[in-house]
C-alpha cells in the first residue's frame, strides 16, 4: 500500500511495472489508473490520455498500410475518451520512422491518424517527428468531460455489459501469424477500429457506474473495473457476442469460441457498469439509436476479484499481457 | 501556398516533410508550427506540445543514466511551454522499452519525468508502456497561458535577446562521438537542461512579441521565427554567450566559437523578440531575478529571412535537421 492516490489495477507483469513506477512517482504524480487523467480547467473537466503504438509489437508494416497505422493509432487513444465518456477535442500525434521512409508512407500515416480524428470530430493540435530505427506513433487526446465515468464507480446491483462483438483483432492477428491474409470483417477489426464516443457518451448519459475499453481482451480488463471499484464482478461468457471469424481460430486451438473471444485484444469495446436502473429495453435502445449492439454480460456483487464462468463452470483466463 | 492555416516553417528536410504533412491533413488539422498547440477551454488558453526522445537517435544509453534520459526527454517538452510564456500544469508520458529492460531502469527514467515535472510545479498526469527494440520517450505537456506568445509576433523594430549561454550541449555531444568523457559542465548542458519556464512567463509579461526555444540551434530556429513573424531578423554572431566548453570543440573543427554554439541544438534556451521599450536595463533586471543571463543579439527589420553575421562579414549556417 503506497501513499499514491491511483487506482488499483489487476494482476498482470506490465501491470506490476505501472504501479512500481506509480510508487516510485508519489507525489510527484497526479491520480494515476484510469484511461483517461482528469484536469478541472475553467469549470470544464480535461480528460487525457495516450496511447503508443510500436512496430512489431503493435502492428506489422506487412500487415497494414500507413494510413491503418495511423488510424489504429489514433483510434485507440480515442477510444479512453469513449471509456471515459468524453467528448474530443484534438490530438497530438509523435511519429518516428527510420531515415529512408518514403515522404508518401508518412503523408498517409497522418491521413490516417487525420481520419480518424475527423471521424469523431478532433483536430490533429500538432506533435512531433523523429527518426527511430522502427516506425512508432504515440497519440494523446484531449476532451472534455460533463459527467467523467471512471473505471471505479461500480456497486453491487450494477449489470455489465459490453458494446459491439469481440475477437475479431484477434483472429486477424492468429491469421497474420500463421502466415494467411486474415478475411475482410476479420482485418477490419484490426485495421480499423471505431472509438465508440457517441456510445461512450450516451452510457455516461445514462448513468453509467464504471466504465473500461477493451485493449488487452474482457478477461483481462474486467479485473481492472473490478479492482478500481473494490467489488467482485461475474461474467458468463456464453452470453460474449462473439465475432464470426473467432471460430475457427477457436477450433485451431481447440478452445470453446467465448474464450477466444474474451482474450481478445485490440477489440476497442466498452465494457460498462450499469445501474439496475438500466435495463434489457435500454440496451436495445441505445443500440438502435447508436448501431452499436449492447449485450449484458455479467453482474456486480459485494467482494473482490473475477469470476468468469461457461456453461457454470468457472474458468480461469488472463488478458494480452506484454510484458508476461 | 496551402489553405491550412498554419505558420511558416524555416527551411530543411525535417520542415519540408512537416509541410507537406500540413498540407495533406487541411482542415483536419488545427494551427500548427508553434512552440505549443493553444486551445481556449472555460475562458483559459490551453497550451499543448509533444516531444519524442529516441535511442540513438537523440541520447545514446551509454552516455546518460535513465534518470537523466528522463529529465532530458521531460526537461525539452516543458522548454516548448516556457516558449509560449505558459505555466505548467502536467505530463503525459508514453515510454518504450526492451522486454528485458530492468524495472529499476524504467523507475529510474520516471524518476527523471517526475523530478523534471516537480521542478516547474507539474504533475505527471498519465502515460503510456510499451515494449519497443529501442528506449524511448514522448512526453506531451500541458500548460495555461495568459498571454501565449506565438513565433509570429516579431515586428520591425524588436530586438532579439537570447537567455543563458549556448554551444554546451553540443560540445558534450562532440566529446562523446569522439569517445571522450565530456567535461561536467558540457555533459550537465547535455544531460539536464533547465526549461526556461520561469524566464519565459516573465517576458511574457514584459511584452515579448515572439518566441522559440532553441532545440535545433539559434541558426536554424531562428529562421522559423523570421518565416512566422514575416520579417527580417540580423544576428550579430559576436554577440553570442557561448559555454566555455565550445572553445575546444570549436578549434578543433576550425570554426570560430561563435559558428559552434550558433548551431549548437538541444541547449532549451529562449530566443526572444522583445519591443524596443525592453532596454538593456530591463534585460540586467530579468536577469537579476531569475539568475538566467539575458543577451541582446541581434534585431528585427522589415522584409523576410535571417542575415547572420560575425565581424561585419555574413555567415553561412544552418541548424540541425535530423533528416537532412
Amino acid at each position: 500500500v503506497s501513499d499514491n492516490r491511483s487506482l488499483p489495477l489487476g494482476p498482470g507483469a506490465e501491470f506490476d511495472r505501472i504501479r512500481r513506477i506509480a510508487e516510485r512517482l508519489g507525489d510527484r504524480a497526479g491520480e494515476l489508473g484510469d484511461d483517461c487523467a482528469l484536469i478541472s480547467l475553467g469549470g470544464k473537466t480535461l480528460a487525457i490520455s495516450s496511447d503508443l503504438s510500436v512496430e512489431r509489437v503493435h502492428f506489422r508494416r506487412e500487415w497494414l498500410t500507413p494510413e491503418e497505422i495511423g488510424w489504429r493509432a489514433a483510434a485507440a487513444a480515442l477510444s479512453d475518451l469513449a471509456a471515459e465518456g468524453a467528448q474530443p477535442i484534438g490530438l497530438m500525434a509523435s511519429v518516428g520512422v527510420p531515415g529512408n521512409a518514403g515522404d508518401g508512407a508518412l503523408e498517409q500515416l497522418m491521413d490516417g491518424v487525420g481520419n480518424a480524428a475527423k471521424s469523431v470530430g478532433a483536430k490533429v493540435l500538432g506533435g512531433d517527428l523523429s527518426k527511430s530505427e522502427v516506425w512508432l506513433v504515440d497519440i494523446t487526446v484531449l476532451g472534455t468531460a460533463t459527467r467523467p465515468v471512471r473505471r471505479s464507480g461500480a456497486v453491487a446491483g450494477d449489470s455489465l455489459w459490453v458494446t459491439g462483438i469481440l475477437g475479431g483483432a484477434r483472429a486477424a492477428l492468429r491469421s497474420w501469424l500463421a502466415g494467411n491474409e486474415p478475411g475482410q470483417a476479420a482485418r477490419d477489426a484490426f485495421a480499423h477500429p471505431i472509438p465508440r464516443i457517441s456510445t461512450g457518451a450516451r452510457l455516461a448519459e445514462q448513468g453509467a457506474h464504471a466504465m473500461i475499453d477493451l485493449s488487452d481482451g474482457l478477461a483481462g480488463d474486467v479485473r481492472h473495473l473490478a479492482a478500481a471499484s473494490g467489488c467482485r464482478i461475474t461474467v458468463d461468457l456464453a452470453l460474449l457476442p462473439t465475432h464470426p471469424s473467432c471460430a475457427e481460430a477457436a477450433s485451431r486451438d481447440g478452445v470453446p469460441v467465448e474464450h477466444f473471444a474474451a482474450r481478445g485484444g485490440e477489440d476497442y469495446e466498452l465494457l460498462v457498469a450499469l445501474p439496475a436502473s438500466f435495463v434489457e429495453a435500454d440496451g436495445k435502445a441505445l443500440s438502435r439509436d447508436t448501431g452499436v449492439p449492447m449485450t449484458r454480460v455479467g453482474s456486480i456483487t459485494n467482494g473482490s476479484g473475477v469470476i468468469l464462468s461457461l456453461g457454470g463452470k468457472s474458468v480461469e483466463l488472463g488478458g494480452f499481457d506484454q510484458f508476461a
